[in-house]
């Protein structure tokens, strides 16, 4: 069998089991091991606080072209990317590594442009980029690993695996301006200058949500993910994980006013499978979700609701909690295991 | 101008210094900070030690081609290349990140031998796979992040700019025998089989000076590097760091017997700039030199000594201390910076 056929999701898997394998679980960091592969982050404990580490690669010609981003933007969103399955850990980044393969005709002005795209996001939260590695390559090559910790006295984290039946699932700000955005880019779409710019922002330079994410553990949230493959991927990790089943009232779904304006039937699609809008999505009580509410700096949405389901299963329902019936072909595999 | 025009270490040159731009220097991150890109790793306070991370990658094509190696050595190696930079920082491997970039077509069973040679290695150190990244590639990518930390109570380091004027140049090991061994697979050489075995082994599945390193710390040391590049390449990286020049003397220099043997007049330069042999190359005085071979594993040869020099420069001796005559051309570029 070759890895396509068995997917990205199904060789994790296979990895994380192989990981396992005959290992000396007295050793110190077997131990001290909190969440290892299967997470937005691995975590272990030290002695002040929780650890947290996460890699992400961007690929020329498989996650960017040079022809939609610039270098500066793509060291933005190489860097969003981490910072966001930090979020997604209610963790604070603290220290970047930065591996690059690069073609020997690529201009030193861009490698530059790209570094100051990674730091004036890094700036924001105080990050420092200490070390990384430099390789000639065929195509561009963006690998980022991202160090961070519990902040504060906080000896908590979110993980995928802590979601509960019965409570409730919530998301941040607005979904779909991703994939609208990369449609606006891809297709030149002309739109109105404003909606435009901010489509084509929320793919290019998305903001992740780190302070929202130290926000949920403080308030006493204990699961969620970043939505980064899509809302109902995403929440399918996270029902597999926490062994539970998760009902969506596809109407209370909150899509981007720009995405809705001016994508009419797809916008919906686009905020639930588009990827890529780096939101949390994260599950708890209505009483916490009221708390999260009360401090956080931006909209907080209840979705739906986790159930009890041994198949894991995401369902989409309407308003009268029937199944949602899918306006487009296609839409079916939303509501089977992903 | 371009990046191959620049060269590997102009970029870092170039990259460490943007990364120090404009920077908050009293936020948390930066105020622990201590030693951040231009070393064998970053490394950084926390609360019990000095914490570790070193970032390799792997390119097919660039790196290695799967003629001359599988992918269960591919996969001990990638992980060899940055445990050895934290055995050059002194420190002990705790946990890895892979990143993997792979072809649609690649078999599971690859991959999975891949990781079980990553684990054969890591399983000696107890270190643990606690996460990574798996995305589609046109090549193979492996991107290693290695974290560590200094052992036990020792609160110390190794670093490239702690080399002093008056201290000796010494080495772990035997040099030469992953260039050798290079020439072997490529060129397909006919070897007795033990030689043969020996290189081929060097450069296929290097084992990492993990613990010697934490000895050198223990016993004083203060100034290292893993010999990577080349004896000669890395010798310069530590005199730039630590504005210092050094005298090889090269009759002194531990060529492994089956180069030695087998490659005549083609091992000496094998061993000063062969590279991969992931020896350690460190610099203190006689009598902390001493204490280190009375404790290490392996042997210890003294090969030089620091000398003050502005100019930052390796230069090759003789046995008379005059400048060493190089028998083939292409020598000359040895006693330059490099």
């Amino acid at each position: 069998m070759n890895v396509s056929e068995l997917g990205e999701f199904g060789l994790i898997d296979l990895l994380a089991e192989i990981a396992c394998e005959g290992q000396d679980r007295q050793a110190d960091p077997w131990r001290q091991l909190m969440v290892g592969i299967g997470d937005d982050a691995a975590a272990w404990h030290s002695d002040a606080s929780i650890e947290l580490a996460t890699v992400d690669s961007l690929i020329q010609g498989v996650h960017f072209t040079l022809d939609t981003i610039t270098w500066n933007e793509l060291g933005w969103k190489a860097l969003a990317i981490g910072l966001s399955d930090i979020a997604a850990m209610g963790g604070m980044p603290k220290y970047i590594l930065v591996s690059l393969g690069l073609p020997g005709h690529t201009e030193v002005e861009d490698v530059t442009d790209l570094y100051r795209g990674i730091m004036e996001l890094g700036q924001q939260f105080g990050v420092a980029i200490v070390g990384g590695d430099t390789s000639s390559a065929p195509l561009i090559t963006i690998n980022t690993t991202i160090l961070g910790s519990t902040s504060g006295q906080a000896k908590k984290i979110l993980t995928r695996s802590a979601a509960r039946a019965g409570h409730k699932i919530a998301v941040t700000g607005s979904l779909g301006r991703a994939a609208a955005g990369l449609e606006v880019l891809t297709k030149q779409m002309k739109l109105e200058p404003e909606a435009s710019a901010s489509l084509r922002q929320a793919f290019l330079r998305p903001n992740p949500r780190v302070t929202e994410g130290q926000i949920l553990v403080e308030q006493g949230v204990e699961a969620a993910i970043d939505i980064s493959d899509g809302l109902i991927s995403d929440l399918s990790h996270i029902c597999q994980a926490s062994k539970v089943g998760a009902r969506i009232e596809v109407d209370l779904v909150p899509i981007h006013p720009a995405v809705k304006d001016n994508f009419g039937d797809k916008s919906l699609e686009m905020a639930l499978s588009g990827g890529e809008d780096y939101e949390l999505l994260f599950i708890a009580s209505d009483e916490v979700i009221d708390r999260v509410r009360k401090v956080a700096p931006c909209p907080i949405t209840v979705i739906g609701e986790v159930v009890a389901d041994d198949m894991c299963r995401v369902t989409l329902i309407d308003r009268q909690g029937g199944p949602f019936k899918a306006a487009r072909t296609g839409w079916q595999h939303f509501t089977t295991k992903s």
